[in-house]
């Protein structure tokens, strides 16, 4: 048979692209992220196997999506895009591999629907015309000094755990400490929290907010003050 | 009454979200962009108006968005994400300032969807571990030597017809002519094409491709080699 690789979505579990909801309706075999919600989870068939990816390795992973792809319909849902921090280059690498038909089905990236949810948008007109995502989980390897020069808005992944220190890193390497900067824990879910500070303050403005949390460093973020103010005065 | 910004996906009609979909169904406006699929337009309630954006300035859409949102249900149905090089913060501002009501719906962006639909991850473990997206109509302005050297994979919106010259200008600032990089046309939908080569020879490559096309830059386009020889000694 074959194997789906669908992006969830940034939480919200309307946000699953509707091509990736009819995959999770017919499959036999759903192998989901912890972060996926479970809302979607239901949706699978009612006698389809479900295997929480939980505790397995990446191998392990490879292995199960091979071993059921054989012979049944997998769907293998992640949570944001499987090609965005994803790993599912590696998961598609492992079926091509073994024979295993495949198809990607593309999710909404937390990269934009995060900061969306809280009214900051990536790019804007005179702002911004470029954005860079890039992993932050190995703080100390980045390379800050390419990312402090890039133009436009960084957004980093994995990072809300790290954001003190690598707010420090980019300010060493000669990015503003009065950049606007957000960090978002949990966006698009009711769980969702918001914490806007200059980059030289948000390490330790944000120190509290639980994880997964995404951060977002550039002029973009005042317009979700500007978005704010202006609400507040039509109120 | 409210103004939804939705996000319609990158160009196939079925990767619009859960959410997004509803919003249309429900709508008593509907506000498109020329690039979204006509099936999702045909999705608006049979009473509803549709006016397509085509040639309207960006002005003419906010007063309109903002004129039928005060009593209506209207949906401003965007390619891509509203967010991602799409002018939604813009058209946001208006609203706001206006005192309408409004919510973002996120879509999926082609900035991750467009490459994935030719199987190139635009990050890829061990490979790429940031993403730049950057819109490259302006292309003498951009900031060539920054983005020369940011890490990770390059993404460039509106770079069909610019292609060649943005490769110069990259490899002028120190970019290797031999990065593999790839243009790709109407990603997504029925017409999608793909030319792949290494940057020095991508501008001669793609020249006759149809536009919308983006461009991918990096050493994950080699994912799809991969991929490609994979499936080929499998079959």
């Amino acid at each position: 048979m074959s194997v789906s690789l669908v992006g969830a979505g940034p939480g919200d579990p309307e946000l699953i692209t509707v091509k990736g909801l009819a995959r999770v309706r017919a499959c036999d075999v759903l192998v989901f992220d912890r972060l996926v919600a479970p809302e979607l989870v239901a949706e699978a068939p009612r006698g389809a196997l479900r295997i929480a990816r939980d505790e397995l390795s990446q191998d392990e992973v490879n292995r199960l999506l091979v071993g059921h792809g054989h012979h049944l319909r997998v769907v293998r849902l992640k949570g944001g895009d499987p090609f965005v921090f994803g790993r599912g280059g590696e998961e598609a690498l492992a079926l091509a591999d073994a024979g295993v038909p495949f198809e990607l089905v593309p999710g909404v990236s937390s990269l934009s629907a995060v900061p969306e949810s809280v009214l900051i948008p990536v790019t804007h007109r005179g702002i911004s015309s470029a954005v860079t995502a890039f992993a932050s989980h190995d703080v100390e390897t980045l390379d800050a000094h390419a990312l402090a020069g890039v133009p436009g808005t960084l957004v980093a992944f994995m990072g809300g755990a790290v954001v003190g220190r690598l707010a420090e890193r980019l300010i060493e390497h000669g990015k503003p400490a009065s950049t606007p900067a957000a960090v978002i824990s949990r966006g698009t879910t009711e769980d969702e929290r918001v914490v806007v500070a200059p980059l030289g303050a948000i390490g330790a403005a944000a120190h509290d907010l639980p994880t997964p949390a995404l951060v977002v460093i550039g002029e973009v973020v005042a317009v979700r003050e500007a978005l704010g103010a202006l609400r507040r005065s039509a109120a």
